[in-house]
């Protein structure tokens, strides 16, 4: 006779569990390259943190314009007429340990480089104001194909973004930059995106 | 013969001046309740700090859940369907001198006292966490009526949050709070509502 739990699951006694042996073995897997997104990957971070009170860092939501509203009787205002707008400042910021947070988080499917149109001017902008005033900035960008997350400060984007308008300027920044001048992101169970490691070596460079 | 400028308005010299006198004197005004509302007050003021590389502060986008976008060919996307969501942080955050700034905006036609229930939980948790990490939390209340702004620091706003939870406790702050524990802000001209002199003494009291 089977014994079962309450959820239909066999009682496995150790006997039963030597059967297991037989069994394909699973494959071993990391904890990256789980089909969450960039986006998804630091909310889950950031909740982590959040939780162990260690920072508070939240995504901004996305600005929309809104045009036309109505409101149904008993029900939720419905907005039925809006538009999506570019945003003038970066995707998160926050507090870490009394410091101001601020980055922008990209992904790419590019294997050789990181085209610079994704980020325009207002971020740049932003950043370096984010900066000036004692802020922590720094971009994450992810290369979905190499499945590879690395962590830029905003100095070193600065630099590439300055570039691209000289004669003969990259429009891009090489993968090897994040390879060299980066800070290579590992996945981890918990968080899943252990950024703020990186941060602090970000602090302690600036402030050297 | 009147001498015209180009825009047809006449061209007055000295003694045609003098009949201003005659005119009804103008009212005078003070820089306050001149119909902005205080989103509009801050906004501004904002601008100006970020002009001036003063402090980088901004209100963040209103969070909508987006259900439905068309895509009209050769035009932008189109947000058919959305709605509000509740807003699990406050409005407005950023940077200033280092420090990480953070406060929650609120009207009130109210005369005698400003009622709690214009903040949520999640936006009290927000800014206790915030000021766990080192930053500064405050709530920026206009008695519309009164003309009258108001800030008030954290450690302020949550002792009457949490007595409202007792027994007899009062569902709202009393004016005389916001005269006596808070800090009252005058308009001026430029920036229209100087929130961070009042931002010093929030610091000075914390770093005592």
């Amino acid at each position: 006779m089977t014994i079962r739990y309450p959820n239909g699951q066999p009682y496995l006694v150790n006997d039963d569990k030597k059967t297991k042996k037989n069994q394909p073995k699973k494959k071993k897997t990391g904890y990256s390259n789980r089909g969450m997104t960039l986006e998804e990957d630091l909310n889950q971070t950031n909740d982590y943190y959040l939780l162990r009170k260690i920072a508070v860092i939240h995504k901004k939501p996305i600005p929309i314009q809104v045009v036309n509203v109505d409101y149904p009787s008993r029900s939720a205002a419905k907005i039925t007429e809006a538009y999506y707008k570019k945003a003038s400042t970066t995707d998160y910021n926050g507090i870490y340990n009394g410091y101001y947070i601020d980055f922008e988080a990209k992904e790419t499917r590019n294997k050789t480089s990181f085209p610079l149109k994704n980020f325009h001017d207002h971020q740049l902008s932003h950043m370096e104001a984010c900066v000036d005033q004692g802020g922590i900035c720094f971009i994450v960008v992810r290369f979905s194909t190499l499945d590879k997350v690395f962590i830029l400060d905003f100095s070193v984007l600065k630099k590439w973004w300055d570039q691209q308008f000289e004669k003969n300027g990259k429009k891009s920044i090489p993968y090897s930059v994040f390879e060299k001048d980066g800070y290579e992101l590992q996945y981890s169970l918990a968080p899943r995106l252990p950024y703020l490691s990186i941060v602090d070596k970000l602090i302690v460079n600036r402030d050297l």
